[in-house]
């Protein structure tokens, strides 16, 4: 689009915040999700992308991102662009992609933030905290990269049913809350007993349909209450309505649907929760096999890296000096070496880690200097974490299509002209 | 301002993104700075803050910033208020403070980035090279400190002219681009026997002046090449035109007016400009003294720290449990202690650093848990640097009011009531 077709301030805006990418919703608002009627809940969780998701506008309880740096493939589904990706480590709010089981509550419960409550259970002292109280309790800051257990999905050629995700329903980020740790100190600790933590979100969930069907519930192992925090600030900011505001349960390491939203409830319990989301859903079951309690559900992440540039669709690469750069992070544990490759993975070279560390659940940005002939290439890039875990050349075939981190479904040919 | 008095997308997008505060300047934009004159653009140099600062709307090339964390004192400087500082470590670009010595040029040079040109000279294969070259030759990312030399100069019982900054005028910000050093290699080294690395800012300048008068050109020491990078992205997004976008000098540790905006040409030197803001702007001259040659320029930051929580301006304080939190930074070394103070220095406890550690340049989030009864305290902090330097009781007077990093100066007196 032309920029003499926007208002000045809408051009300044856009043009001094945005990478230069031509968008055709830049502005456009959809309808809200609110008020959806059981059935219309149904299709919008189950929506998936079309032949042109950029064509797509941004839904209104996002409308504040940066359309020009996002694929939206659903109301409650949207990916960054690869080209979007910067080399600054964090991802900014703008740019974070967004995967929402159910629609976003009322933008009114982050009117007033530090009246949200939270009510907790399952230890010696039972409690509802307000987050004017949580914020008392404790402090600290994260930096974890939150990825949905189906990023990669769209690179199955078993194109298994879901939002076909490539590399975008991923991002860093910066978290701020209260030690979840310190929480349960000030309650006598954890009763005894206890399994799981099992995190409740707080969605309004529609009439006339059994709450266990469709609820953001989820349970992770008990250990995973060490490095978890409280969050109700993200980059620096508070923590935005479309991200889990006013409060966020963050679990470093584990996959995006663990992170419960507009957490209302945290408990501590003996069995996993009975919501089909726990039950069935985010299971690694065989292809064809519905996921239920024998099949391993969506916790920890595992290493994986992918490149950001160059990538097919910036164009052809003028031949010359590249410079081939990307993310990389470990899952659990600090991401330790990336090798990339230009022939599709029969040779590999180590690529340089650029700029801070920020701890072993963020990623690390890289990058390799190559000078490259006209001609095409099939450039991939492999990680290895600090436990030696190396980033697999396939795909654990499943039937979600979740935890790909297969370095060869992540290749990319790339084709260099004469400069 | 009542939330209904505004469109949905505007309700949605402050309420997610924005901490809670009514602000009267939400959406008004005013009048563009380009085309001015020359007596206007001496008076947007000169103006500063009012007696309601917060009043003022924001111009129109940051209409996209968080109005409710900003504190307008011109067209041109553009506080961040203490109560929108996270605890994230970084700042984000919405919060982020402006200080611009001239109108920002106009955002069509944003339009093609890559075609940004920026003449270099002083070494021995003089070139002017496009940001698309540029992009090709190195990368790096660093963390740093973003600081007007007179951020703290509203400290100043002495009240020197100029904008009377508090806190604010500083961020922590994550740059990338091509290294100096790599781009000097390419174009065979310094050439012989230059002294000082010289960059030229990319505004438009008034007719009918003597540029020199308000040319925006700043020289450093060389040595400053060594950590100097040409940024083109900001906290993982293009860099925006207010804060010099498409392309930045950034020296990591030197106060913000060395770090050239738009930069378009870099040269390496004998001799200092002989532009007014280095010749005679930005020294360290005595109270009542105009800067000259033989006071110090402005150039390496101190070491500082100032609490961000709590504050006066977050009204009174419940007794109990209290989270005294804030930040640190060294300057050109990285910081290594903080203490805390309640009784206005009498006596002192070491507080703790939290969140990820980005570097010698960044700063760093410091916090202290303490109870407190119900009375008034005068709570302050000081920072100490890696090399033993300790933040100083009393400001170094001069009469520009720059380097305030006194810890009295930022002492802060909070009422704690009954709970």
């Amino acid at each position: 689009m032309s920029e003499s077709t926007k208002s000045l301030p809408t051009q300044i805006s856009n043009l001094a915040r945005r990478r230069w990418l031509a968008s055709g919703s830049v502005g456009v608002a959809a309808a809200g999700l609110a008020g959806l009627q059981q059935n219309a809940i149904a299709q919008a969780v189950a929506t998936t992308a079309t032949a042109s998701p950029a064509a797509k506008p941004l839904p209104s309880y996002v409308s504040w991102k940066d359309s020009s740096a996002l694929i939206v493939h659903s109301s409650g589904t949207i990916e960054t662009r690869r080209s979007a990706f910067g080399t600054s480590v964090i991802t900014p709010a703008e740019q974070l992609y967004v995967r929402n089981n159910l629609p976003a509550p009322d933008a009114s419960i982050i009117a007033n933030r530090d009246a949200w409550e939270l009510q907790i259970e399952g230890v010696k002292r039972p409690a509802t905290l307000k987050l004017q109280q949580l914020k008392r309790m404790g402090l600290e800051t994260v930096t974890a990269v939150l990825q949905c257990s189906g990023n990669g999905r769209g690179l199955f050629p078993s194109k298994p049913s879901g939002t076909p995700w490539q590399i975008g329903a991923a991002g860093c980020v910066v978290w701020s809350g209260v030690p979840v740790r310190a929480l349960i100190a000030a309650l006598g600790g954890v009763a005894d007993g206890m399994v799981y933590m099992t995190g409740t979100g707080g969605e309004k969930l529609p009439e006339g349909i059994d709450p266990k069907s469709i609820m953001v519930e989820r349970s992770v192992p008990l250990k995973a209450l060490d490095e978890a925090i409280l969050a109700w600030e993200m980059n620096g900011a508070p923590l935005p309505l479309a991200h889990g505001g006013p409060l966020r349960l963050i679990i470093p390491g584990y996959a995006g649907v663990n992170n419960i939203k507009y957490i209302k409830r945290l408990a501590f319990t003996t069995e996993q929760t009975e919501a089909n989301i726990q039950k069935h859903g985010y299971r690694i079951s065989p292809p064809g096999q519905k996921g239920d309690a024998t099949h391993p559900s969506v916790w920890e992440m595992n290493v994986k890296s992918w490149i950001n540039s160059p990538a097919p669709e910036t164009g052809d690469i003028p031949a010359g000096d590249t410079l081939i750069q990307g993310v990389a992070f470990g899952g659990m544990h600090a991401v330790k070496t990336v090798e990339v490759s230009v022939d599709g993975g029969k040779t590999w070279k180590a690529a340089r880690f650029i700029g801070p560390d920020m701890g072993k659940y963020a990623w690390r940005q890289f990058v390799l200097a190559v000078r490259l002939d006209a001609g095409n290439y099939t450039i991939a890039c492999r990680a290895t974490d600090s436990q030696g875990q190396v980033q697999p050349e396939a795909r654990a075939e499943n039937a979600g299509g979740y935890n790909n981190n297969s370095w060869k479904d992540h290749a990319m040919q790339i084709n260099v002209v004469a400069a």
